[in-house]
């Protein structure tokens, strides 16, 4: 989807610096509105540019996206403290809330954009399934990973969704450690634990 | 929100009439452009007559949605059966997928409504707070009534999003009863599990 992704050194700026400019735009005008144009003339630099980045203005929207998805996050986990859904699910919300001080699209920009595009939605179904991965149980098969992954998403996207859209209590209003607690034992089990009968 | 629920026997079949009716024209038209007037006229009733029934538009929309969200559904499976959280799954989806045969407004509509108008978000989160009641354990108080209410909510609005709108496998394309052995025990235990520790 996307070419040269830092691999010269020299253009890591201008690339973060046209996701950065994207983020502003998609959350000023929404993403129906937002275009690649408007999009290259805030990060001050040729469309062409934005183009020989990013394929389409949905691949650029999941790019902008990316950071509450950050396979990072779960690695570093996995590695080096050992697998905690509670830890997940509270990274996972603080990401999103830290992106809507920031000017990122929050959770309910992406729903819209998820709803109104179906290339969004092949976007970010790509990058889940791509970039996303969990370590499992021992001697998962690989199938068996793809349904922990699956079920793991179901897990955040529901949360999110009855958080920030939905808004429904005390999942709106309880602290993210709060509902790290409550979700997090449901996360383990779908991530490592033991799912058929 | 509706007025007469029911209670006149001769009005029933008209109310009814209204909903099937504003169900194909939300279908054929998207909530947006659908209309309290058309939906009228599809029904080949006095616009006055569905402002009766109906507070307004949302309203109507929360009563076409209302089907995969029956809190009868749940009541039948804690008073005859015992819960049971891969019941519930299996039951959600199946209601969601009948609905998709018969013209009712999908899933995907539905997020589509709920993304463009805090009004739909509104009426859904009212419908989903006054109407569906969880059980829950014994010595439950209210407010951990509330909580099971709100993550039974998450993981099955979760699995709709990944199932429907994201589509990510295997969960898009595995079956109903398939879906509902992975996620029931994670229901069961928001549902009438211990929560916190």
């Amino acid at each position: 989807m996307t070419a040269g992704r830092g691999r010269r050194p020299g253009n890591i700026d201008t690339r973060a610096e046209i996701v950065v400019a994207a983020r502003a735009v998609f959350s000023e005008h929404g993403y129906s509105e937002a275009s690649m144009r408007a999009i290259a003339r805030r990060a001050r630099v040729d469309p062409a540019l934005v183009h020989h980045y990013f394929a389409d203005k949905a691949a650029l929207f999941v790019e902008t996206m990316a950071l509450p998805l950050d396979p990072r996050e779960i690695k570093e986990q996995v590695q080096d403290e050992g697998f905690s859904g509670a830890r997940l699910v509270e990274r996972f919300l603080a990401q999103w809330e830290r992106g809507s001080d920031s000017g990122s699209p929050s959770f309910v920009g992406l729903v819209q954009a998820m709803a109104a595009s179906p290339e969004v939605v092949d976007n970010m179904r790509e990058f889940v399934t791509e970039r996303i991965g969990l370590h499992g149980a021992p001697g998962d098969s690989e199938a068996t990973q793809h349904l922990r992954r699956s079920l793991v998403s179901s897990q955040l996207l529901g949360i999110a969704w009855t958080r920030y859209v939905m808004r429904l209590e005390p999942l709106a209003s309880a602290s993210r450690a709060q509902v790290a607690s409550w979700a997090g034992p449901n996360v383990d089990r779908y991530a490592t634990g033991r799912l058929l009968d």
